[in-house]
């Protein structure tokens, strides 16, 4: 049964670093701390990648899943 | 089980500042009085961060979950 | 426990007057008279706030919740 | 109790003109002959108010809820 | 009690033709053949109102409706 | 009863080649697989069609029925 | 019975590469590892493609299932 491969890549994910897309095109990486059964995430550590040398620091921060389009994991 | 950690982190959150980023791009800073299932807030002493010298007063607010990108714990 | 502040804070609004701030980035003042669990609000006297100087009259309104940002109480 | 104020106020409004602003920036006017729990409503008689001189005549129209923003009653 | 009038202006047009306005701003004229409760509709010879003097054949089609902003009974 | 109509429409449709319009702009056509409630659909030697001289293949695809703003049946 | 065909599709697709085209207008290329009933994927090796000659390889990704237009089988 394949059917909840993504919260089960997700779960793996924890504590470990992670590239987030965004709806609003936005690149966040962070430490992933959590996440629930609508994809919001918390991360930690986290940096907004504005251009290859500009990253702008968040610190820890929860992102609602709905405006996520896809999370890499490490 | 690391499911409910964005509701945790927003509850060990009540009564520090956050900052929350919108989904029309504007991005607030209060002091976090209290949320719901929805990630509905409710801030005080609120400022809409309008550039690094220019804030607008808001006071208090209730801002609306699906309004919300992403919320900062302090 | 903190989940229902939001609607606690309505709750207490009501009779008083509010801004509302629209996903259509337009502004409105009036006197909160209710509220549902949608967020849909009814204002009496309402003000549309054009820019400082200009108010266009709504009288009574029922406003959808999912076309609100965020509402301050007074 | 004031939580389902909204629904009170379409229902005292059935059989008086209302006006009713959509997502798409459209504003309507007509006689409000019903509504139900999602706010889709039924309106007579309904004029689309392009500016102060130009109305386009609707007739009867049904409105989905999710396309409107608010509605002013009489 | 009024609050299923718009399912029943709905079932009263079942066989006459409707105009229907969309989302994406085109409006659509054909004979209504049915709805559900999602005010997803079935139209027959459809066509789309391009301008005054063009219209594209559409023929049998399904719209859902969530693409509907209105829909004008004849 | 007419309610279901949307779905009856559908499930004739079945081995037939459709035309469906997305959200995006786009239209598809193919051979109808088949779909669900959510009027996801399953489509067969899919044609993109650009212009009238341009198609591109998509073979069998997956679309979501909240892509999609019309289908029409041959 | 046609009506879960789209799950069918998916669940014979996992272990082959799928092409999946986004909200935003981007095409992914990847290896389709597991689907739910969302229709969140996670795709493996995946590429990003930009033009004919530019992929970004992003790896293991989860996607969300409401930024899906469609997905392609092999």
């Amino acid at each position: 049964m394949s059917s909840d491969v993504s919260l089960k890549i997700l779960s793996k994910s924890v504590g470990s670093t992670v590239l987030v897309r965004l709806r609003n095109g936005k690149v966040l990486r962070g430490l992933l701390k959590g996440y629930d059964q609508h994809m919001n995430i918390v991360l930690e550590d986290t940096d907004e990648l504005v251009d290859e040398n500009t990253h702008n620091k968040l610190g820890t921060i929860v992102v609602r899943g709905d405006s996520i389009v896809m999370i890499s994991p490490p």
